[in-house]
């Protein structure tokens, strides 16, 4: 390598650099503007989302700034002239950076975080962010899925040798613990965030020992706690009653948790061993089961009566192998104009999804106070107040003769302040805290919307004035691109 | 975070530290021992595999050794014991490594890289070795996809937003580059590895000047190479038409390469613009498309006769998408007895597919040396020299009877020694001969095997000597087990 690898200011997208020197060159790069993030559809299709991001974005945003290496690499070998460069080297994050907790439940088409800050520095920092929040939210929300189904039941990250490199391991059993799992096989995950750390022994052991029963024999010799792998050679035939045969001879000696199984068909192999188990004297040692499994896997072996206790997920897990990417977006809702009035934006496009919702905005989540349960999200403009509303109305963003009222509510609006004028003034919760708030919300939820198949669409709506400034906007660029045709 | 994240060794499962200390307790931690990994089945039901992974690894594997911090968490929180911890803390690759180049053609079921060193060592450095060249070896092969139903034309890696964390964006992209991209947006993975970066501007310069006419003019006032993204409002009548008017406003003075299209109908709207640019004057602007392609939806719009010049692709390539996963296991295969003689290893399953073939072994390519194509590959174990024989018998590893002669062959071996005793031997090409070799290589694949859909099954075969030895092994597990279960 040639230049160090030094910063992250660079793992940004080519054209978000030279979009900037256009505006450097044009005067305008210090305009403030605000920008939001969302998707436009929340994965697994599933009834909700879990955020998760904000610990590195947090220390991307402190630390944001370009480097002498950077710098040398954009002058070598990208060409961009001094007084640019210069520009760029002074360049820190000195916005305000709102989000939602970590943790919190989100959904599709609401802004899960705004930037408010200059045009050059909110173009700069989009990348990087999207990269953060699209992956980490999209396995908060696939570990929420599994552990729905799991209920109880303990369940493992074991995936980090199938993630997408090593940031994907660290970072995606960061997020599966968001969203309620138990612990991961990741020491470093362990050491960084404090995550339990789990895993006793893999096949290489039988193999190195040559049969199960010296191997469980020696691991049983050097820890207390006992998980047998069982399927290196044979499950029901070696693997299991070697098990056995050792936790008996040891007896109070250790602590026989039980045993695991990695392949074949676990609700067979699951019975079966529970049955020599519980024979053999321990029915209280626990059947893990890995190899493959998610939430559907899993809802299977549970209703053919699979004797599973706790679950190691992978591969499907840490790569949300249904549905490997998140859609989140970052887009451009209001800008400075020439005079210093911040005027809104809009994108439009032929499908009707993609046309932005313009305006910096509130989420509120409208909490009704009868049921403690979710009536949905409210997005208004920023100065409005739907707690001063008595009967709120909410209606559907695209079919608008939907509608309800709400009353005896409360209204929460969901985001955080997290810098403010490029300070950081958020502390970040415990990761701990953090998942038992996740943990938490999903108590407000109704059931419907925790179906992991077909759930309910819980209700995203927009307040009339926001509604009413939307089409506004699409109006008024029609209408420009209409002139523009005439002229032509 | 109150441990430094100063090291990758304790990037592997707590399994590989637990099962270490039941080695070392038991006095059998530096036996040697082989472990190859392979993967059982090609992605994406393609013919061949590109490998990619190998600069990461040396890079993990010159460095490895656990730092302090690493030290103070495990004996903190894992609670092993003093001197146990010294002996990890003095832990350092010591063995050989063996593995085939970045940019090789590899298929299913032969070893891509051949570990060979202390017990130890060998399980730890596991998991994240599996780690790295699962997912580089992926994107490497989907890109070559992409690449192939592209043919001559330029394809761009756009997809570091939509990556799985930060290290999936740089290193994918290098992977993609390796498998025949031609360039990235991603400037930190053009600094890295100096991969050619792209990129000129987004809706947002469009939405941040209020018109295409504006953003495109200030545009070409900075940058003499010019890119217009023409669908932020209406493509085909504002985008386009404007991108128009400017360059010919702008004459010479600009390069007008030509447009994207990042949403919409593809195959229409670029036959549209083609008509467009063409009466304009323009016969050799070019029109890039970008939006969620991949290979199939390449292959579909290339049928429609869309007439788009260059390739962005983004979500679908850096996540893999259709199949987020490759499999590769890393399995012991030999491993040193208590007289110090070395003894093959073998992991049985139900599945046939995972049962391991035991013993160190060699990959040799077959090349047909009239044709010079490739004819299949050819493990042995390690003693053997197929090149000696005057007609090679190759047969089909589980349908033995099918089988072939093979005469006036070059048996080339594919495996370079990067490590020997701990010590790093191999120098790495330069990225740019990285994809040469790997485009190169291709030329020697019959076509059957490079289509993307269907292909043929590429030849991968065992000596008579190793299948011999295979089914020695499987006979020996099979025979101890039934004499487990007649002793019970």
């Amino acid at each position: 390598m040639r230049y160090k690898d030094d910063s992250l200011a660079l793992h940004t997208d080519l054209y978000q650099i030279n979009m900037v020197k256009a505006y450097w060159e044009d005067g305008i790069h210090n305009r403030k503007v605000v920008f939001e993030a969302f998707f436009r559809k929340i994965p697994f299709d599933n009834g909700f989302a879990i955020f998760a991001g904000l610990e590195r974005i947090i220390e991307y945003l402190k630390n944001f700034s370009f480097s002498d290496d950077d710098i040398a690499y954009l002058r070598e070998e990208v060409g961009y002239e001094e007084a640019f460069l210069q520009y760029l080297k002074s360049m820190r994050f000195t916005g305000t950076f709102r989000s939602v907790r970590e943790g919190e439940l989100v959904f599709d088409k609401e802004p899960l975080i705004q930037v408010e800050t200059t045009l050059a520095e909110a173009q700069i920092i989009e990348t990087a962010i999207l990269n953060i929040i699209n992956y980490q939210t999209l396995i908060a929300t696939k570990a929420a899925r599994i552990k729905l189904v799991a209920k109880d039941e303990l369940v493992l990250e074991f995936g980090t040798r199938r993630a997408h490199e090593l940031d994907a391991a660290i970072w995606g059993t960061r997020a599966a613990y968001i969203g309620g799992f138990d612990a991961t096989s990741n020491v470093r995950a362990g050491k960084m965030f404090g995550i339990p750390v789990s895993g006793t022994h893999a096949h290489a052991m039988v193999q190195a020992y040559r049969d199960d029963y010296t191997a469980f024999k020696k691991y049983a010799e050097t820890f207390k706690d006992c998980v047998f792998l069982v399927d290196t050679y044979d499950t029901l035939g070696s693997g299991v009653p070697n098990a056995i045969k050792v936790a008996k001879e040891f007896g109070d000696r250790i602590n026989f948790i039980g045993i695991r199984l990695d392949s074949g068909d676990m609700a067979f192999l699951s019975k079966k061993a529970r049955e020599m188990l519980d024979q053999a004297g321990f029915p209280n040692a626990k059947i893990v089961a890995s190899g493959d499994l998610d939430e559907y896997t899993m809802l299977h072996l549970k209703a053919q009566g699979a004797k599973i206790d706790t679950w190691g997920v992978g591969t499907k897990l840490i790569t949300a192998y249904d549905q490997p990417a998140l859609g989140a977006v970052y887009k451009m809702v209001s800008i400075e104009d020439e005079n210093g009035v911040m005027q809104d934006t809009i994108k439009i496009s032929s499908n009707a999804e993609k046309v932005t919702t313009p305006g910096l905005k509130k989420v509120y989540r409208i909490l009704n106070k009868r049921t403690n349960k979710l009536e949905g999200d409210y997005i208004t403009l920023k100065d409005e107040n739907p707690q001063a509303e008595k009967r709120l109305k909410m209606f559907h963003p695209v079919h608008t003769f939907i509608s309800k009222y709400v009353t005896n509510f409360e209204a929460i609006n969901i985001h955080q302040n997290i810098f403010v004028d490029g300070k950081l003034i958020y502390e970040l919760p415990e990761l701990k805290e953090i998942q038992q708030y996740a943990l938490e919300n999903l108590n407000y939820l109704w059931d419907e919307y925790k179906r992991s198949l077909n759930p309910e669409e819980y209700p995203v709506d927009l307040s009339q004035k926001c509604w009413d400034n939307k089409m506004r906007n699409i109006a008024e660029v029609r209408e420009k691109v209409a002139r523009f045709k005439e002229d032509e």
